[in-house]
């Protein structure tokens, strides 16, 4: 079964960029949701609203407050998530892929 | 000379977060505000305010106007640029640096 969050919780993942070095999701959610189990890999996390959740992975939990407009980074891994605190959860997860370019070999000028 | 922005601009590029697979940058400026030349490595552009600006490489230009809230994507590349509007420039900017990790070999459990 994918542990792909867009296919475990598509009402809560939305991917709004993708390419071969990053895939970007926001989730969105209420108090009292859950998320199923499900897979990051390596990403930075931007908080767009103040939010605090527990999350679990087998006999583990932790239990996050965070403040809007900070930047996390998150090691890739598997949990499930859950809305425990008054607020909804509104975030960017900007997910890692591949290796890197060199600037020098570019013809860009600003973004895509 | 450096083409590090930290180093060209320190005034307008903050680093808000590195590890060794990215580098989060906060840019700010005001209207009138221009960059030296610097470069980005391939990069996700997060706008935190609407604005306008036009960037320069050599003898190409392009004017850019970015509403808040979005996502782009920067191919690596160097360029200057200037803030041609009438509101701040406001974004983050997140660097990437190398190459992924298996989920399934990681530990971590939530944002570091």
């Amino acid at each position: 079964m994918s542990k792909d969050p867009t296919v475990t919780d598509p009402n809560l993942y939305t991917v709004v960029f993708e390419n071969d070095r990053v895939r970007v999701l926001e989730y969105r959610d209420r108090p009292g949701d859950r998320t199923h189990p499900h897979s990051h890999p390596d990403s930075v996390m931007y908080t767009l609203g103040s939010f605090t959740r527990r999350l679990q992975a087998g006999d583990r939990e932790v239990e996050l407050q965070l403040e809007a407009g900070h930047v996390r980074w998150l090691d890739a891994q598997e949990h499930a998530g859950e809305n425990i605190g008054e607020t909804p959860t509104h975030a960017l997860f900007i997910e890692l892929k591949d290796a890197p370019r060199d600037p020098a070999d570019a013809e860009a000028l600003g973004p895509a």
